[in-house]
Formats: structure tokens, sequence, C-alpha cells
């Protein structure tokens, strides 16, 4: 299934959907009285039936007219945790660019995590709002986003699969000076609109191999970044490990897993994304990720 | 005032308070209907007026007997944002101990700025957890705590204290060995029980200038940190600016203002913290905010 957070026209509360083959939001809510009212987080946290419900609902539910889709998780239960340098060839092109200003080695010993806030989150379709930059360094990093399930500190690597409760898309969209400046990222990564997320939370069971999901990036239309998370450095296991070793993770929280080659600082000059270029983000299976810088 | 979180004894919902000159809870909902249910988060947001009633309750509330303290703020917005090097002595401190696996200025020329998760959050009187760290690296900073009321997005440094609601204490406890290997510092910095907090805020109309507040850490009654706030290198409006130039700030964000000199790190060899340290901050005004490793 492919779950979303989904507004109705004039209407401020989220509702849980599920999207069809053809990417129409399908009205779970109408079918599966449990449904309503719940987040996304309640489900993420809740036993396998819920899912089954869900599942026995979609095969029923009517299409929702004029849905507005959000953000899957509009507000995490911490920060997005995000991993920084995490695909071989893109740690190299970021140790080339010079504008690496926390550590120096080129592929890092041990996972580098960084977070972004709530406030960041927008939705598939939402303007990137280029204006918080003043320093002309906006880039995008196509990632894949893990969602935690079922929580828990001191996951173990041959554990933490169980613990996923699917797989979205995130744009870890950067203004590069800043995030050279401050030296930590979250003030060049943190700003508001620059967690682009969704548009669905393709679900675990349908996932059996998370590193078969190829992730591909394009900028108006030119291809930029394509990997399959195979490539990944510190893979989902051993990122739910590291990080759940002393904190505790919650149903909803995201971990979005780093990038691949590709962005715009792997440019000799740099090229950066200007007012009205368009991010076109996909993992296989999951959808597509469409934002344009405003 | 100095108000507080609190719980009673045998209930879980939170209950706002606030302390007496003795360091008594008084039970400020006993006479002010209108603060039942209510957390410090909507405190911190509401109008002005609300303040008054508090303050007009304090004259009549009642003790609370057997309260237990808990974090001012038990579960902030976003992540706590805590600022690094952002005292003279210490940023050479810790650029003379080797553990900065950031950037290599001694003293950062722009605000360096990271993040815990609300799940780090303890209060007063309750244990760090040491073994979360298995490297042996545990040290502690004492830090001022801003705490947000209205918030907001580019707040300019001239108006920066109108937005601020109080001050508060955060032990910014730090696994040292973690901080270096994972570059950026949440790993190292965001661990559970690792952001003390409390034990209460000091509102804002009582601080007139938050540079005159002196803070002072013991750890097992021996005098380790000492200094005004005067000495930050960014001061508290030049924070808040750089923080909300992108992020927006919501009632009840906290902001640890960094810490200065005397850490175990300071030392040559570093002294880490063992099991049974007791590490005691005093901020002027605003109370002790005392916990053990256990």
């Amino acid at each position: 299934m492919r779950l979303v957070t989904f507004k109705r026209a004039g209407r401020v509360q989220y509702e849980i959907g599920a999207l069809d083959a053809a990417g129409a939001v399908l009205d779970l809510g109408a079918v599966e009285p449990a449904l309503r009212g719940e987040t996304m987080l309640d489900i993420a946290g809740a036993e396998p039936a819920m899912l089954e419900k869900l599942r026995a609902a979609m095969a029923k539910a009517p299409k929702v007219e004029g849905a507005k889709l959000c953000a899957p998780i509009p507000r995490t239960p911490k920060n997005v945790f995000c991993v920084g340098k995490n695909y071989h060839e893109h740690a190299k092109e970021f140790a080339g660019s010079g504008f690496d200003g926390g550590a120096k080695d080129v592929v890092p010993p041990y996972p580098v995590v960084f977070s972004k806030p709530h406030t960041a989150i927008i939705a598939t379709g939402e303007p990137i709002n280029g204006d918080l930059d003043p320093t002309g360094g906006l880039d995008y990093e196509g990632e894949l986003g893990v969602v935690i399930g079922h929580g828990g500190r001191g996951i173990a690597k041959a554990d933490a699969l169980k613990h996923v409760f699917g797989y979205t898309i995130v744009n870890d969209v950067t203004a590069r000076h800043l995030q050279k400046r401050h030296s930590q990222w979250i003030l060049g990564k943190g700003l508001d609109t620059f967690c682009p997320m969704g548009p669905a939370i393709l679900t675990a069971d349908e996932v059996p191999d998370p590193t078969k999901l190829v992730l591909t990036t394009w900028v108006n239309g030119e291809q930029r970044q394509k990997a399959p998370v195979a490539d990944l450095i510190f893979d989902i296991p051993t990122l739910i490990e590291a990080i759940s070793a002393a904190i505790t993770l919650e149903p909803g929280d995201v971990i979005a897993t780093g990038t691949p080659a590709g962005v715009g600082i792997g440019y000799n000059p740099p090229v950066f994304l200007k007012k009205g270029d368009v991010i076109r983000i996909e993992v296989t299976g999951i959808g597509v990720l469409e934002n344009a810088v405003a």
C-alpha cells in the first residue's frame, strides 16, 4: 500500500488515504471507521491488524475528489534524522567541492547524522522557499526516507527492518554556503520548506529488500542522480542500529538515508538551483516527489 | 515567576506550578481554572494576560504536597537547539582537546547550531544514563536555556528579547568520543537523558538584562565552570536572529546557548564523568539543576 496523508478541499484536518495505481487518493476512512481521527503516527505505531484493515478498506474505498496531498508525516515526533555522505560517489563529490564544513574524511568512518525540524517539511507540489537562502547556494539531495513503525532503543541490525513501517522520499534541500558557514548543518539544511517529503509511504510489507529500490532525480527534466539503495555506505539496518543505540526511536520518526552523486556542488563550478527550477525525485514503487523553487 | 511543570504523586498528567522562594511548588491551577489542562507550551504562547493571571494566582496558591518536578518543557515542539563553542575560553579548551570533529576554527565565525531530540530531556533529580555511552567519554556542559514565547521567522536582533518567554538551565551532556566519531553532533549529544532541563523557567519580565545572569557548575561539590552570560560570543539576540532567519520558532522552543570553559575535556588528560558523579548547575535567579550519573 502507498499510504498518504491528505486534506479534503476546504478542510483543515489531516486524513489517511491510499494511492491507487493511477495515483488517485482512496478514501480509506469512508469504509473503515477505525481510521477516522487517526494520524499517520498512530498508524505507524499500530499493531499489524490495522494494516490488514487498511488493505481491506482499500478494495472498497471511493476516490476523494479534490484531495490535497500533504507530506505523509507532516509533523515528525522528533526532527527528521538525516544522514550525510552516505553514498561513495557523493562523498567524493562533496569532499571535492570545498563545501564540507565538517569532518575531513572523504568516506566517514561512522554515520554522519544531523536533523531537520518539522517546520521544514512540505508536501509534493509545494514550493521550496529559495528566498530563505540569501547566499545563492541552493541545492537538492534526493533521498530514500525510512519511516519507523514500532520504536525502541538499542535495536540490533538483525532486527532493524522489523521496525520499519515503510519508505518515502525526502529531498534534503540544502543551502550550501550556510551549511559550510555554520559547520553543524541544521542552519544550512533545516530551513522552512527545505524538507519536501512524499508523496506516499510505501508500506514495508511490499518492500522485501529495500536495497533493490532505485532513486532517480531530475532537475527541469534532466537526470541528475540515479542509484540503487544498495550503494549506501551505511545501510538501513546499520543506520537504525546506530541512531537507536542511544536515542529512542518513535513511530513516525523518519530517517533520510543520504543522497547519491549528482547534486549541484558535484559540478565544477557548482550549479545551484534558481527560481522556477523543478526537482523531481522518483523511487521505485513509492512514486514521485516534485517541488519547484519559488 | 519561576514556572514549573510538575506531576502530583500517583498522577501521570503534567500540571503548571510556580516555585516559591524556598523552592516549594505552588498549585496555581487550584486557584486559576484557566490553567487546568494547559501545558507550558500553551503558557509560553499565550497572551500577556495569562502571566498576569498566574501572578495573581501565585499569591493565593497552596503548596503541592509531594510534587515531582518535571523538566519545565518535557517535550519541546522541535528538537532543542543547542549552540556549540559559544564562550571564548571554552572554544579554546575544545579546540585544544582534539575532540572537535567539526570545523577547525577556534572561534567560529558563525553560530554552530545542532539539536537534541525531546527523548533526551529529563528533569532535575533524574539520572543521566551513563551506560548509553559505551566509550567512556561522558562530559557535562552547563548552559543557559532560552525559552521562546511568541514564535516567528525572521526575528531581528532588536526585537529578539520580546520573543523570549523565559530562561532555564540545560546540561548539554555529551559523549565526547561519539561527538567526534560522528562529526555531526546529534549522536554524541542527543542520547536519551542527555538533556537535563530545569528546575524552572524564570519568566523574562524578571530578567531585564540576561547578560547579567551568572552560570556556575559544580561536579561533586567542586566548582568547574563560572561565567556571566555576558561572555557569550554570539549573544542571545544574535542566536535568535540566526536561527529564526529561516526556521520558524514556536512557543516552547528551547535554545541552549553554549557552555563556558571548565568542562571535562578542558583538563589534560580529560576528566570524564563516572557513575555516581553529581553535576550541579546554578544560574542566578533560576535555581539549581542537579543530576547524577547512573
